[in-house]
C-alpha cells in the first residue's frame, strides 16, 4: 500500500522465454520458423503493487497465449510480428500504456522438403519493438555471431604501466562473438533485406579489416553496417575478445610459428562501442 | 578513421570474468574470499577506434593483473575493493576518464579451520562502483537469491480477455530468484552491515507477505529493504515467476490438495519494479 | 523392420528431467521436497523399433504422469520412491522387463513455517534403483558437492618428462566438486541416516586429510565413507581438480604468500577412482 | 594407505576440457582446426592413492602440454590424433598401462582466406581411442546434431493404462539432438570419408523415414549408418525427444492445422538403442 514514505517507480511485467515454432504448410515444401519471444508491459499498475488488486493485470499466461494465437496466420518478419504483438497489448488493454516485445529467431538449414538441421544455440537474429500507443520504434540486430581471423590482427604500441606484462604481437588470432543492434526508429524498410545486408557487411568488414586493435575492428564493422543500411543512424556493438593464447612450445625445444593456440575462456576482454552516421 | 560521414559514440572496454580467490592467513582459521570482477574503462579512446593507435589503451590484460595486485593486501568490503580499482584506473591512467567496476561475491560455508563447502552457482552479493575522477557512486545488491513459499499466495481478480485461460487460484506456490540493486550514491555506510540488513529484510518480507500478486510481494520486499537501510533512496527488483503448476491428478481419480506440483522452466513470468523513498 | 543383415541390440526409453515438487501440509510447518526424476524402461520392444507397432510402448508421457501420481501420498526417501516407481512399471506393464529410475534431490533451507531459500543448482543427493522383476538394487550418492581447502595440500615428487613444466608445490589450494556413488545392493538400511553419515564422513575426510595428491584425498574420502556406512562394499568417486593458480605477483615487485589465486575453469584435472571394502 | 579392510579398485586420471586451436599456414588459404581434448590414464597408481607417493604420476598439466606439443606438426584426423596421444602416454610412461583419449571437433565455416564463422556450441564430431600397450581401438561419432521433421511423424496405438492421458496423433513435429557412436575396433578406414558417409546417411534416414515412433526412426538411422560404413558392426544412438506441443487454439475459436507449436524443454523423452550388423 502506498504510504507517506514510499512510492512505486518504473515497473513492467511480462512473459519471457516463450518458445514458438510455426510450420508453413502452403506447399509440400514446408516453411519453419523458430522464435523465442519476450513481452514486457507497463501502464497503470499501481493497484496490484500497492494492494494486490489485479483488475488491470493481463496475466503473463494470457500474454503467452496471445503470442501463439497471433502466430496462427503467419509471422512475417520478426519486426512486423513484434510490432503486431506490441500494438495488440496496448490497443486492446486499457490499463497497458506501453509494450516492449523482444523476439529472437533461431535459424534452421533445410535438408529436405519438410526436414531441417541446425546447431544447438548459437547465432540469433534479434528485434525489439517498443510501442506506447502513438509510435512503434524498432531496434534489430544479431546476437552471438562467432567470427575468427587466423591472421591480419596485431596488438602493440599500447600503454604500459607497472602491472603490464602482455607482450606486443604483430600476428594473433582474433575471435569474437558479435552482438550488434541498430535502430530503425519508426521507419519500415524491407527488414529481411536490411538484416541480410547488415549481417553480410558485418562479416565482410570483419574478414577484410587488418586489425590493429579490436576497437578498430569494431569501428570498421559499425561503419560498414551503416553503409549497408541507409535507414539506420546508429549501430551499437558488443565484441568480447575470445582470447587465443599462442602456446609456448619453446619450453620443449619447439618453435610455434602461429600454429598452436590455447583457446581461453575466463576472463575475456569486452569491447563495446557505438558508431553513428554523423560527421566527427 | 573518422570520416565526414561517421563518428564514434559511447564506448568502453575492459576485462570480464576475472576470477579472484583470496586466502587470509592471519590466523590458523583461514579466511576465504571468492570474487568475480568485471572492469570497464572509458575516456579518450578515439585513436584506437579510428586508426588503431593504442597509445592510450591500457590492455585488458593489465586490468586483470591490477585486480590481482590490488588484492595482495586484502579486499575489505566488495564495495571498497571496487572503488579502489575504479580510482586506480582513472587516477593513474591519463587517457581514462571513467571506470565502472562490478564485483560478484560467491559465499562459502566454513567446515573447518581451513576448509569450506558451497553449492555450485547460486546467490551472489553484487556491487558496481562508477568513478569519473570526481565522485565514486556505489550500487549494491544480490543476484539469484532463490525463495519459495508453499502457501499464502493467491492470484485472482485479474483482467480477462479472449485469450485468457488461466484459472484463478487462492493458494499456489510462489517461487522466484530475486535480483535486487540499491544505490548508495556517494554515501559510505558500513557496507557489510547494510548488506546483511537488506538481505535479511528481503527474506523476511518474502516469507511474511500474504501475496495477492508477485507485484505486491515485490513492492513489499522493496519497502522492507528501504526500511532496513536508511542510506538508500531506491531499490530495483527483478523477480522471475518460477511457475509451479498444480498437477492435475483428477484425471486419475485422485485429488491434489496443494501437494503435487510440476516445476516449470520456460516460459516464465518476469516482474520488475522500483520502490522509492518518497511520498506517493 | 528386422532384416537378414541387421538387428536391434540393447535399448531403453523413458522420460528425463521430470521436475517434481511436493508440499507436505500435515502441519502448519510445511515440508518441501524438490526432485528431478528420470525413468528408463526396457523389455519386449522389438516391434516399435522394427515396424512402429507401439502396442507394447507405455508412452514417456504416461511415465511422467505416473511419477506425479505416485507422489500423491508422499515420497519418503528418494531410494524408496525410486523403487516404488521401478516396481510399478515392471509389475504393471507386461512388455516392460526392467526399469531404471534415477532421482536427484535439491535441498532447500527453511526460513519460515512455509518459506524456503536455496542457491541455484549445486549439490544434489542422488539415487538410482534398477528392478528387473526379481530384485531391486539401489545405488545412492551425491553430485557436485563443492569443497575447498586453503592449505594442507601439496603436490611434488611427480614424474617429470620432456613436456613437464609444472612446478612442485608444498602448499596449494585444493578444490573439487565431489560426485560419489555407493551401492546398497538389495539391502534396505535407513537410507536417510546412511546418506547423512556418508556425506558427513566425506566432508570430514576432505577437511582432515593432509593431501599429497588429489588421488590420496580421494582414497581417504572413499575409506571414510565405507567406515560410515557398513552396508556398502564399494564407493566410486569423481573429483575434478578445480585448479587455483597462485598469481605471479613477483612481476610487480610483490610477494604472494599463498594469498592471491586465479581460479581456473578449463581445462581441469579429473581424478576418478573406486574404493572397496576388501583387504588389498 | 592400504589396510586390512579396504583396497583401491578401478581408477584413472587425466585432463579434461583441453581447448586446442591449430592454424595451418601452408598456403594463404589458412586451415583451422578447433578441438576439445580429454585424457584419462590408468596403470600402476596404487602408491599415490595409498601414500601420496607421486613418483609414477605424470601430472595432468603435463598431459595438457603434451596435447599442444603433439599438435605442432599437424593434427590429421581426430582419430589419428587421439591414437597418437594415447600411444605417447602408454609407450613413454612406464607407470601408465592404458590411455583413453577423447576428442571433440567443432566445425567452422570458411568466410574468407583466413576468416571463419560458426554458431556457438552445437554439433561436434567425436572420437575416443583406447590403447593398452597392445591394441588401439577407435570409437567415433557425432554429438548433438539437431534434426527436425515438420511432418511424416505419428504416434498412436500405444499401450494405455490408468495414467495415460496422451492423445494419439497422426501428424506431429519430430525433433531430436542425435548423439551417435560407432566402433571401428582396430580397423583404420579413411576416417574422414567414413564420418562424412555416416553423418550423411544419418540425416537422410531421418529425413526419409515416415516415423511411427522415435524408436522406429532410431532403428532406421542405425541401419542406414551401418550400410554407409561397412567397417562398423554396431551403432549406438541416443535420441532425446524434443517435444513440440501443438498449441490448443480451439479455446480462442481458432483451429490449428499443424501450424503453431510450443517447443518444450523439460521433461523430455529419451530413446536409446543399439543397431547391430547381424541377422535377427
Amino acid at each position: 500500500m502506498p504510504s507517506s514514505e514510499f512510492t512505486l517507480g518504473a515497473n513492467s511485467y511480462g512473459k519471457s522465454g516463450i518458445r514458438l515454432v510455426r510450420v508453413g504448410r502452403e506447399s509440400p515444401r514446408h516453411e519453419l520458423r523458430d522464435l523465442t519471444v519476450h513481452t514486457a508491459l507497463s501502464g497503470d499498475l499501481d493497484a496490484t503493487h500497492y494492494t494486490g488488486d489485479n483488475a488491470g493485470v493481463l496475466p503473463t499466461d494470457t500474454q503467452k497465449n496471445t503470442v501463439y494465437a497471433l502466430a496462427r496466420d503467419g509471422i512475417g518478419t520478426v519486426e512486423a510480428f513484434a510490432e503486431r504483438l506490441a500494438r495488440h497489448f496496448v490497443d486492446r488493454v486499457p490499463s497497458i500504456g506501453a509494450a516492449r516485445v523482444r523476439v529472437e529467431e533461431h535459424a534452421w538449414d533445410r535438408i529436405g522438403e519438410h526436414s531441417f538441421a541446425r546447431g544447438d544455440g548459437g547465432e540469433r537474429r534479434t528485434t525489439e519493438v517498443v510501442y506506447d500507443g502513438r509510435a512503434a520504434t524498432t531496434t534489430s540486430g544479431v546476437r552471438d555471431l562467432l567470427l575468427l581471423n587466423t591472421t591480419d590482427s596485431a596488438f602493440s604500441g599500447f600503454l604500459v604501466d607497472e602491472y603490464t606484462t602482455l607482450p606486443e604481437t604483430d600476428d594473433r588470432i582474433l575471435a569474437t562473438a558479435v552482438t550488434a543492434t541498430w535502430d530503425y526508429g519508426t521507419a519500415k524498410p524491407d527488414f529481411d533485406r536490411a538484416f541480410a545486408a547488415a549481417r553480410g557487411a558485418l562479416m565482410e568488414a570483419f574478414a577484410d579489416t587488418y586489425s590493429l586493435s579490436l576497437q578498430q575492428t569494431l569501428y570498421a564493422v559499425g561503419e560498414r553496417i551503416l553503409k549497408a543500411i541507409p535507414e539506420v543512424a546508429e549501430v551499437r556493438l558488443s565484441m568480447p575478445n575470445r582470447h587465443h593464447y599462442l602456446f609456448d612450445l619453446g619450453r620443449f625445444g619447439l618453435d610455434n610459428p602461429g600454429a598452436v593456440f590455447q583457446a581461453g575462456d575466463l576472463p575475456y576482454g569486452l569491447i563495446e562501442g557505438t558508431v553513428r552516421r554523423e560527421a566527427a
